[in-house]
């Protein structure tokens, strides 16, 4: 094939589409067909697909027919599959190998890939990985598995290549020759001095327009960002996006190359983090495969609505406290979700402007005070506008001045503690090091809900009763 | 300095305080200040930074103190600085210009970056931009802003470097020798016929380790991924995520190379989009500098409320034809908002989970209707046990088992419709061609919230009274 390849002719979603009709054909075979055949076709159109395709394709499967592809895949790319598919259905699939299988599947991977798969192994699987691993692999793998999720150490690879300042462009391009080939995302060479030390790196596009007489020394980049080990990836993240980095040096505490970073990694690490985020703000724990038995998801998804059901019930219970004067005018029961809804969806709003403030360092004492006072302000406006519509309308409604005033007053002040709840919940949660956009919303929720009907039913058995 | 930077010592945040404390001194001067000096200071500061920091700078000062350090910049960043603003503070920024400041400003950007700007300038700026341009630049300034935005020619550039195939190594080390730097983020050229037709790509790491004699022809990569300007970005995103590209061409219906598009852009749109849809989900059409007016923000928040009372109204006309039960028994309203609520939680992890698998493109037509199995099975498994949990609680609670009953079976069939509506909602919203991410909850929220009340004080009127 001389044609460059368009995206549409080799859409993974055609392959899904196609090993499925293979699979349905399989489960139910017209009389007469040729089961081995079906295998074939599936194993011939899998083979040259690129690993992420490959993964996709199982995560789209049913886990029957997802077993039953995963074993038409040549087993030496079993590693490179494993670590493109999402969590929930690797588990499945290395649910379906045995240790030997395991071990033999990481031959192929790189000391920081093994260590992606680590947390989903079995402790006595790593330990017989590290020691089918020669030294120096051992020694990366080890290193690798020894960094916290969330840092830069644990999405640093090892694939440097460096220089040294005092040879010549030649130099450089004959040594680069040597290698079979470079390590994919190498956007430059890192210069280092004989210890090892970063002093700077060098852009391969600069040394590719650059006349091969001319020192390194003279031509590469020194002030270049790079990062620890221990340093933060959302941080990392964040630079890569800011400077537009394809690659970075990973620098010990004495300045000493130990690894680098690429975009590769950050991109899939921000989506992950991502995903996990929304995943998390209705409290699903993991990702959920989409053919994961009822009884998993259900056991996944428990916990959240067990945490909603206690604080609707305390609210319930706020409610609980008026009984007595819901009996008397039920009117209050049909208009105080509404009280109680409002105050929630203003409060959600400022939780997200707060969060994303708070993600991007924005957030400093000297301004926290001025947000405070700008969101007090407009929960007051949009409060006493929108309080005032629903209290005429109420007003005429139930045939009561007095009514539609407490509805009024009730949507104004539940506005203004939603906006403190809204600025609070989220400062408070990164103070004690949670995520705020994952938790905020439960929070803020309870606060709105238990003070709109505590705010409209006082007011309420106060002024009308 | 040869020693390389560390991120610790030129974190955007250190510069931003230190340009709030210059901001500071220079609204209340201490007797004998040198207001000058204070200038000075800042404009040093902010001399070296990176375009991305300045702007990171400008976005976390107010108004007035952002004025102040934009008219320190140099005018010939002006651009660079525009482009990595948000778009709230690239606002507030050009509404400081006049157009001639502004035709000048986009004198160092490139076509793509002033594509990117037009939207928010004003038409006749526009035109004095392009009359500004070289005929080149302009033709390339013209096709920029011809792609509606969402499509792979609205992030593409033009700075593509292509080579012929019937060439040697040694030849095309010599041709990029000529130029005096390669575009930011090449990693490979594009191998072209003489019409610039598309024959594949040559990585540049792969250029670098062959021996200088090798022909081209003999070592291209002829499987490439490419794209058509009119493609949708997002699909983009995602083979760059999956295929970990770095730069990818873009080429025209006859496969003639028309540009390029690179990871920083994907990245960056992708990062665009997710903070979008984050905003978008409590109804903030726009990003909101955070340190607009109250009024500005009121009424960019004020459209999302409005809606949300209408729901609300509608739900509270629910409650409204039983209010006659709940005056005889009041112990309706403590419960009903906790039916409604778990309904609620309950159908927003269903929509999280389809709008995911929605934008992997896992949801076909024959998976659906499983889907749809799975999540009934789930929510008559979670209503069946806290609806029999919660009906316990409110039967002893009352010391009324009737009521206990009621509470349970209207909570199971409220999570049932929840279930429905979490599929059916962002489906619906899919196939109208608006995006589920976005709007599902509000829709399901209504549903959920009308339907609990119905449900649970519908069955409590037919069984209880």
């Amino acid at each position: 094939m001389s044609v460059a390849t368009r995206m549409e002719d080799a859409s993974p979603q055609a392959l899904l589409e196609a090993i499925e009709r293979l699979a349905r054909a399989r489960r139910e075979p017209p009389p007469g067909a040729d089961v081995g055949a079906l295998d074939r076709e599936a194993r011939e159109l899998l083979r040259e697909r690129h690993p992420a395709d490959v993964a996709y394709v199982l995560e789209g499967l049913p886990l029957e027919d997802r077993l039953w592809a995963w074993g038409l895949v040549d087993r030496e790319r079993d590693g490179e599959i494993l670590l493109e598919a999402t969590d929930a259905v690797r588990e499945t699939l290395l649910r379906d190998m045995d240790s030997a299988e395991i071990v033999a599947a990481t031959q192929n991977l790189d000391a920081d890939e093994i260590a992606d798969l680590a947390s989903d192994l079995p402790r006595d699987v790593v330990q017989d990985i590290l020691e089918s691993q020669d030294v120096e692999d051992r020694a990366e793998l080890q290193a690798a598995l020894s960094y916290p999720e969330g840092t830069v150490g644990s999405l640093m690879d090892f694939e440097v290549v460096s220089i040294r300042e005092d040879v010549t462009c030649e130099v450089a391009l004959r040594y680069l020759r040597r290698f079979d080939e470079l390590p994919a995302q190498t956007d430059a060479l890192f210069v280092v001095d004989r210890d090892d030390h970063l002093k700077g790196t060098l852009p391969l596009t600069r040394l590719l327009v650059t006349d091969p007489d001319v020192e390194i020394a003279g031509l590469y980049e020194r002030e270049v960002v790079s990062f620890a080990p221990e340093s933060d990836a959302d941080e990392a993240a964040q630079a890569f996006d800011r400077y537009d980095l394809v690659c970075a040096p990973v620098v010990d505490a004495t300045g000493r190359v130990v690894g680098r970073i690429t975009v590769e990694t950050v991109l899939e690490y921000v989506r992950d983090r991502q995903e996990a985020q929304a995943l998390g703000k209705v409290g699903l724990r993991e990702e959920e495969d989409i053919f994961a038995s009822v009884w998993a998801s259900a056991r996944n998804r428990g916990p959240w609505l067990a945490l909603n059901l206690c604080t609707a019930f305390i609210a319930s219970r706020v409610v609980g406290l008026f009984e007595g004067s819901i009996a008397q005018l039920a009117a209050l029961a049909a208009l105080m979700p509404i009280v109680a809804g409002i105050g929630g969806n203003s409060g959600n709003q400022t939780t997200t402007l707060i969060v994303r403030a708070l993600a991007l360092g924005q957030v400093s004492a000297q301004n926290a005070r001025r947000l405070l006072a700008k969101e007090l302000g407009i929960s007051a406006l949009n409060g006493a506008f929108w309080g005032g519509v629903l209290g005429i309308v109420a007003g005429f409604l139930y045939h009561n001045v007095a009514l539609g005033g407490v509805m009024a007053l009730a949507m104004l002040l539940n506005l203004v503690v939603a906006a403190l709840a809204g600025i609070f919940i989220p400062l408070a949660m990164d103070r004690f090091g949670r995520d705020p956009a994952v938790g905020s919303s439960v929070f803020l929720t309870f606060v709105t809900d238990s003070m709109g009907f505590f705010i409209f039913l006082g007011l309420a058995t106060v002024f009308l009763l």
